[in-house]
């Protein structure tokens, strides 16, 4: 991987940490907590998808504790969050948008990562899909939420899905590079907002199930 | 560890992962997920336990990663789920049963594989309980749930505990083989179905205290 | 570092993992769980931080694990809260004040921990807070509830970001001892429950936003 290429992939890496940062904030601001909370849940949903692919790549410390850049996303998010969304209600809709921006550039970037450290195709596209859904998982977790990722009435696992096997095919054909990177990014990003509006959805876990009906026993 | 012993132990591993992935999928029906959330949290229960045993005794990427046929028990049982039990109103039973064959499993393969990487004794069997009721635990925590681990009106980590230790005494004093292996996989079935059945329990947190009463301040 | 100073460190080590397994007990027996589950919940709330501390150092299994005398604390705390709180009904006073002894012990041992280990002082002052306030969040996480961390009539992670700071500044300016130790644990350990007591509370993740509003969509 060229010199140029890494730090384009670094960058691309803080984006998606902003983005994740700041959909951490918003649902701090959602939930009533305090500033020092939307810190901490900006902090957990930004960093700990990458922490957990880096723990599980074993490759040492992961960025985000090595390299103090990677503090600044959720210092900057939080401060966002309290001076501009005072008075503001629609908390909902721009929290899915961040977090559509940092779930298209984790299935990326977290599929690079694991590829560069000579991950199998397979497992590294899983990798970056464990990064971009890892980290709105721990936010909704820690936050005592039920997981966006399960929530029938939305689509949110398919586009990583797409995101992540798109990166590997590209990557491993030679193809990758910042056009196409940007395009599967804006796949991404285009298929989970659209889903989202358009209320797409996918079957029920059980065939034939009325959605929404009365919960079994 | 004899080449034919640890294809045994791999393959009594996938049956754990697969009774383990059948609870999740089975969860995912009866809080009304859909399919994707239904692989997402089946892969969650079924591989999470081991990964976490991976990451602990830290050698190298977890097999759930390397390994591609752990993809295979996610997949096959929301594919089961989905078309076989429509209409079934049973889930909570059917999780139990599936769920206490993956505990049974786990709680052995787990400190097998810790004492294959040369843990002592006492932490090969803490492994094991953490893997056999880790999987779990993050199945109730990611869908929200309070822990089944936590139910006082009934017995989940005993059985675990008594397969763990009997694991560690039997391949200690070199007496650990199929026939043995087998027996301490029923008796943790048996005694957590027992104990589920006939309302076994063990006494509360606090001594005097009466089942379910109001909820301290 | 010298013998007899690492043995100190093991002692406050332990010290913490004590107060924090008290903690996870009186949770367990707010919430009616059996004596199992207080176990099980002591032993993750008091071992978990640190399991994730030594994951991310990546120094090897942790010691949790590989040295039994961790084991005593929750087994010591989960009988003291059987014998000693029956009839008892104050127990998130109790629960809190166990829970700052461990938040201030675990804030300066875990940034030692790092600084020993050679990480950067930033780095080892985010490992001893992740270390402080994450066994208190899997404790709540685990127990589903909203965890303390996030409460925004309370002070929670501040003491531990005041903790931490001062043991990297002690330690990076050659003044740490018993005494200047004692002194931050003790500052720390008045903070948190002054903050509590006088109820003390930060701002609101937005601006302008009236505590205890009504949520927002």
């Amino acid at each position: 991987m060229s010199f140029s290429f890494s730090v384009v992939l670094v960058w691309l890496d803080l984006a998606g940490v902003f983005f994740f940062a700041v959909s951490g904030s918003l649902l701090a601001a959602k939930k009533q907590f305090d500033i020092v909370g939307s810190l901490m849940l900006a902090s957990v949903v930004s960093l700990g998808g990458g922490v957990i692919r880096d723990i599980i790549i074993n490759a040492g410390p992961p960025a985000a504790l090595t390299n103090p850049v990677y503090l600044a996303p959720p210092l900057v998010a939080t401060v966002l969050v309290y001076f501009l969304f005072s008075g503001l209600q629609r908390f909902t809709s721009l929290l899915i948008l961040f977090d559509a921006g940092g779930l298209a550039l984790f299935c990326i970037t977290g599929t690079l990562k694991a590829l560069a450290e000579g991950m199998q195709p397979i497992a590294a596209a899983l990798l970056g899909i464990a990064t971009a859904v890892g980290g709105g998982l721990l936010r909704d977790i820690t936050a005592n939420e039920v997981p966006r990722l399960f929530d029938p009435k939305d689509i949110y696992a398919l586009p990583a899905f797409a995101g992540a096997g798109l990166t590997v095919l590209l990557s491993v054909s030679g193809t990758f590079n910042a056009v196409t990177g940007s395009a599967v990014a804006a796949v991404v990003f285009a298929f989970r907002i659209i889903a989202w509006r358009r209320h797409w959805h996918v079957p029920l876990a059980v065939r034939g199930w009325h959605r929404l009906g009365p919960d079994a026993s």
